[in-house]
């Protein structure tokens, strides 16, 4: 096992773990088991707890974006956007995985200052994601931070609900799509940029 | 001390535990000791802990209430609505910590049942008093459940950004109005119904 196999396994395991019982209920020595790896190491590649947490978040950031379809320069950038919160939300076992890890960092950084500016680097990185298609839309650029911030914290309120079961997959992918067009249109002056719906939902079908 | 004066008291000061060190970290001997009570009054009142957390909930979803000014009935509906939804932020110990504890249960509902049932029920509560004004907008009324789930959770998804520190009590004031206008215009075919945003944000002067 070469190092960076085993810090790959280390951030797998901690997603896992994460996702199955809650940050609050992280066990260093049960992301070890599960990494099959020494505690030790765990220390070495990521200092403590917070940095284990912080290296999670990336992780979980990187996989999304790996989750997002490449944009096809024939997609309008409404329908862009459009798809790409609503990849946020799948049945597949590691979209949703991911999404509670992304939830359980975000609750606990309320009370823990290292984790906050771990999750405030993170969403700057989801947002500005977000940039070069809010500005071919023609959003104005002092909006384009606001606009963004709207739309990811959309994705954030929708997700809890989804992952308390108060939503299912379809009713929040639809709903998120209703919700990218009305704020889409709020910052274009009224253009309708989304389609209603009908859309390459996965999984909706 | 009467038994309502008890149950208030113990209510409070879960509350407060809640708001203070999360959740996860609730000790009921601490929420005894805060309340001036034996722990046996607590699960004389409450059963066990997920009962205590449901009530606890349902206490917030009451203060939350209490804080939205009566309904002026020259104000218009947009406005209303506006107003609603920007009253759940604000620089008042009370609204910050019922803020706390609302995004705590809604954290922990993703891993308890029992709580996922009363969540689910103080949910439904909130976006049952948005149903009155989306109405008189004009919604439609197969479109009122999901333009109320669009607005309370923008709310629930701008509250983590504000409680972590991402974004202040103006900004995320400015911004709920911003989406707010979005969603209210999308849902009524276009028509703007809320004012930009220089209205009663209580603290943002």
């Amino acid at each position: 096992m070469t190092e960076l196999d085993a810090r790959e396994r280390i951030l797998d395991a901690s997603r896992a773990e994460i996702a199955a019982s809650g940050v609050r209920g992280l066990r260093i020595q049960r992301v070890a088991k599960r990494a099959g790896v020494s505690l030790g190491l765990i220390y070495y590649h990521f200092e403590d707890r917070a940095g284990l947490l912080r290296e999670t978040l990336a992780a979980v950031d990187r996989a999304v974006q790996e989750r997002i379809p490449e944009p096809d320069p024939r997609v309008p950038p409404g329908e862009l956007v459009a798809a790409m919160l609503e990849a946020e939300f799948g049945d597949e076992p590691g979209t949703r995985a991911d999404s509670v890890v992304w939830n359980e960092i975000r609750a606990i950084a309320v009370f823990e200052d290292e984790v906050r500016t771990a999750l405030s680097d993170a969403t700057q990185d989801w947002q500005s994601r977000l940039t070069a298609p809010l500005s071919a839309l023609g959003v104005p650029d002092a909006e384009i931070g606001g606009t963004a911030t709207l739309l990811t914290g959309l994705v954030e309120g929708l997700s809890s609900r989804w992952l308390s079961g108060q939503l299912d997959t379809a009713s929040v992918q639809r709903l998120m799509r209703t919700g990218t067009a009305a704020i889409l249109a709020g910052a274009t002056g009224g253009r309708a940029l989304v389609s209603p719906g009908t859309a390459p939902a996965a999984g909706a079908s």
